[in-house]
């Protein structure tokens, strides 16, 4: 597919970069951008420029924010004793979304991946451990995705805090998920959740 | 989702506005640009710029391209005697990529679609008939989508084209697709290749 214009293609090019964007959705996009308004696109194009040139990372957390610290980080209201550890800012997002957890994050930037090349170094867990070794955490939440890596990243972490005595490493539960059909559940996770059986509370 | 950055959340907002991207897949794809190189992401946004400030049509057809006229209707080697009428950019590319055909084109910009409220006003139209009437086209091939909507466009234009006496106006073949199997094509176009049918050449 030879494009006429250069303009027009670099643009394709540029979203057909994007994961899951293949030329065709990319030519589409760029052709619904050009209908469009010119100032609603040069909205578009100052917002990614904004982005990555103003965004920062939280020096605590590493979640994502404007400033030196995270909204979260700096909220009195939050409990700063637990920290929950995740994989990403969305992980970070959808635990919000719950309204159920009132503590802190630690976001990891991904888990141990050997099979992408991510080891523990690319990962901001030597800072979580400074953290917890600071001596203010009472509980650190994994709450990584229950994949082989997110697994083996849990075990690196705990043996990681295995000298901070006084910190509670848990994890969230793994069980069947709310409104699931039971036969339709896998048998790791039925497994799971009968051998995490728990006192029924009517 | 509360977004914790003003900056993350805007650009989410705009990938978020284009056709077929709901926020959650807009976060992904913004989280997947901040892990990119920042020059990337300016190389991307100035893409954008650039579309829109620098992209132009062709005078003749409504390609697009980058100067004053298109580089099919500046060809020597094509046949200015016959016009295609499409409706849109991608058609011009997907008929190109056939290498089936040597005319030139004439973009539309879309169909009529009361629905959608647009009317032939709106589109390519006049200048259409303005550029058969000049009087060096001898043939005006509609190929437009087989949909209602292209159908009543196709029945405008030809009627409009309807005082260019010496004009073929002809549309492209309609029947069963390449690789298609007979019974899961459905009634209309099976009829109508039923009542299309020519001479077999063995």
């Amino acid at each position: 597919m030879e494009i006429p214009s250069l303009y027009l293609e670099r643009a394709v090019s540029q979203f057909a970069q994007l994961p899951g964007i293949g030329r065709k959705t990319a030519m589409r996009l760029v052709l619904h951008l050009l209908k469009r308004e010119r100032d609603d696109v040069d909205a578009f194009a100052d917002s990614l420029h904004d982005l990555v040139n103003n965004v920062h990372y939280c020096r605590v957390c590493h979640n994502i924010c404007d400033g030196d610290i995270c909204g979260i980080c700096a909220s009195q209201s939050r409990d700063h004793a637990t920290v929950c550890v995740v994989e990403s800012i969305q992980d970070v997002l959808a635990i919000e979304a719950t309204q159920q957890y009132n503590g802190v994050y630690h976001v990891l930037g991904g888990v141990i991946s050997p099979m992408d090349g991510i080891g523990p170094q690319d990962l901001e867990i030597t800072s979580l451990v400074e953290r917890v070794a600071a001596g203010n955490v009472k509980e650190v939440i994994l709450a990584l995705s229950p994949t082989m890596e997110g697994d083996t990243t849990d075990f690196y972490i705990f043996r990681k805090l295995a000298d901070c005595h006084d910190v509670d490493i848990t994890t969230i539960a793994r069980g069947v998920a709310q409104n699931d059909q039971l036969h339709y559940t896998d048998e790791a996770t039925l497994g799971r959740s009968i051998l995490d059986r728990k006192p029924f509370r009517g």
